[in-house]
């Protein structure tokens, strides 16, 4: 129910964006007709412009109702009445409205033309590192993408001719995804104004305005049994997958950890022995500065050692590689990492360690040492069945919530 | 009292930053001996680390001290008690905390040998301005430099041969900038560790250990009756010095408006007709989001013909001008604005509007239209005394309180 209710808010704060926005841009408005008269008419094209605006978040309000009508794929249980607990009077949360805006962002950095400097970057020295080390692929070499976000770098590696599969924890990312990936049969069908809700560093008023399309290839267009989605806790899901994989791939996921320390771990055991981690991202821990989570925020220097300990060895090691992420070309304003790029080979089988907790921190009345958080059976090798829809045992976990209260297996979505 | 209040939140914050960072620490600390002991063992330098990072802490805290030995500097109000107010147990805020972590920062940025780079992007084009425009310089040509912040570009500035008076509003400024200009005798005789407080992002410990020497100059060094300050609110300390100013450099200064075309006019107005308004900076609007703060967000391009009504003629425009802002150089995330740098000369009178008003969003109870809020007797042209305290007279105004509530006249520190 925890999950469903989850489930719900995430619904209802896609729902709430086009009322969201205009929340701020009347307190803009209002704020400009408490300026002088005499000032005000020294911005003659104001009006004009905050018209516009509400026509661009309308616009985007238009794309985000393609991804409610999909908000079945993730109603998983038939024993819970969704309508029902969508009514109940739950508030938005503030940052649930900023992932909405986020995904957005997400779209174009995934799935546009004008994404592609970015994610050539980023998905770049991934792809070309595995096509360097699986110079024949096919769909017996499985890669995970865990964290795949939008999942645009699992559909470029089963483009490829592998077998990818895409792990995501953000209902927010994973409902834009699967209309993007399932409900989308050619390219350039949906039209956004990603940058709208920006009002700071703009050089001119054009450039808040400006709308992307996408998609910029058609999604459908893989081959036979090459791309999975599952949804849910990465930790959770893949625990019992040993030496299943023959590549990890990640992006920007590394620093999503409350235990850098144990997702290394995890990758290395899901690896067979010889198969290879490509990753490449920052170290910009999420669970910092979190009060109520576990954050192990260690360099790059500490977490070395770590790879080596997990029979990684590291093959492949350039630092300072500039990336953005989900960046406005035209801001005032740009922020860049410096990534790590690295792969790393699994050399030998990864030294055994009893069960792998999930970090929380204790609460009055907790015991002192976290347990282990509930049993998601692993399901191996999930392949893709063209078109149907997700599993209706799909489950996945979010947030602070705790794992496996559901006592449901991990969802599997497909596509192609 | 209000005022004075305000003051005290800003010893108590200084006062406080090691006992806050210390929190913060013991629970990075904390969470590390939750994951499994193997773990642990892995990153075998841990403790030590963290031993040095309070040591770094407790080097920050001694610097803070020479800080808050100068802080009769601003109890400029005979009739309180400012032990009393000091002892009242008022919660510390955590965005206060912040700005005692930015403080030490922006030493890097204004007095140290390592902020150089940094100091040449913003302060250098203004200088070279200066240089082109005055080519004569002499203390009777007076510069303005409004949001001086710690006061490197007034006394570099000061340092042309010019009088140039900063303006600062903020008490985190103010005491830091006032320690290191009128009670540092020689260079690099400050030691802190500014980026101890980051702890995502790092490629290794040491750079998070980092220490920063400062002043690179000896701030004492400078022509006689060359630099004054002002604390307080722009609007208010120069609302009435009309056509008194050679010259306003604005660094990182226009964005810090409620109302950015109040800004421009006032500028234009304190500018002599001949005289020049220098610029350099972003549009990050510092009232942004704030529900009870007016703020007006204009682009550049709506922001342009503002400058022309207000007979402010655009002689040099340059555009997306790379500058940092207290960055750590070995971060793996670097932000860079985009700055505009131009240059202004104003033609004529600026044109008569009825008193301008500082802005508030009204609540419940007051008024649709703020009124002009209280009357802060500007003092022209002040005048430096060699090495003297703070006037008695000093007021400034910060954050969301009423302006001019204490009748004060804005304050005058003087430093050489």
């Amino acid at each position: 129910m925890q999950e469903a209710m989850h489930y719900c808010d995430i619904l209802k704060a896609y729902a709430h964006y086009a009322t969201h926005c205009f929340q701020i841009f009347n307190k803009l408005e209002d704020d400009f007709y408490r300026i002088p008269k005499l000032q005000q008419s020294l911005v003659p094209m104001f009006d004009k412009k905050m018209k516009a605006i509400r026509a661009c978040v309308g616009a985007n309000q238009t794309f985000i109702r393609n991804i409610l009508d999909q908000r079945a794929a993730f109603m998983n249980s038939d024993r819970i009445n969704y309508d029902w607990v969508y009514r109940q009077n739950r508030r938005i949360k503030p940052g649930d409205m900023d992932k909405v805006k986020s995904t957005l962002k997400q779209c174009v950095r995934d799935w546009s033309a004008e994404g592609k400097d970015e994610r050539k970057q980023c998905y770049g020295p991934i792809l070309q590192e595995l096509e360097k080390l699986f110079p024949n692929p096919s769909t017996k070499t499985k890669v995970l993408v865990p964290g795949s976000g939008l999942a645009r770098l699992v559909w470029e590696v089963a483009s490829m001719g592998f077998h990818a599969q895409g792990n995501e924890f953000s209902y927010f990312m994973l409902l834009c995804s699967y209309t993007i990936l399932n409900c989308t049969k050619k390219p350039n069908v949906h039209r956004i104004f990603p940058f709208v809700h920006i009002t700071r560093n703009i050089h001119s008023p054009k450039h808040q305005l400006a709308s992307v399309r996408f998609p910029d290839v058609n999604p459908v267009n893989l081959p036979k049994d090459s791309l999975s989605m599952v949804a849910g806790d990465f930790q959770e899901i893949y625990q019992d997958q040993v030496e299943e994989w023959d590549c990890v791939a990640s992006c920007f996921f590394l620093d999503t950890a409350n235990n850098v320390i144990e997702y290394v771990r995890l990758i290395s055991s899901l690896l067979k022995i010889g198969g290879y981690w490509i990753n490449f991202g920052p170290l910009l821990y999420h669970y910092s500065g979190m009060y109520d989570e576990i954050s192990i925020e260690l360099s790059w220097e500490e977490i070395k050692p770590c790879l080596k300990h997990y029979n990684l060895e590291l093959i492949r090691e350039e630092i300072r590689k500039p990336a953005t992420y989900c960046m406005d070309p035209n801001s005032m304003m740009k922020t860049e990492y410096r990534c790590l790029s690295f792969t790393c080979r699994k050399t030998a089988k990864t030294p055994k360690e009893s069960p792998n907790p999930r970090y929380r921190r204790s609460k009055p009345g907790d015991p002192v040492n976290p347990g282990n958080t509930g049993s998601a059976p692993a399901t191996g090798g999930q392949q893709n069945s063209n078109k149907s829809g997700p599993s209706r045992s799909g489950s996945s976990t979010h947030g602070k919530r705790k794992n496996g209260q559901d006592g449901r297996g991990p969802g599997k979505l497909a596509n192609s």
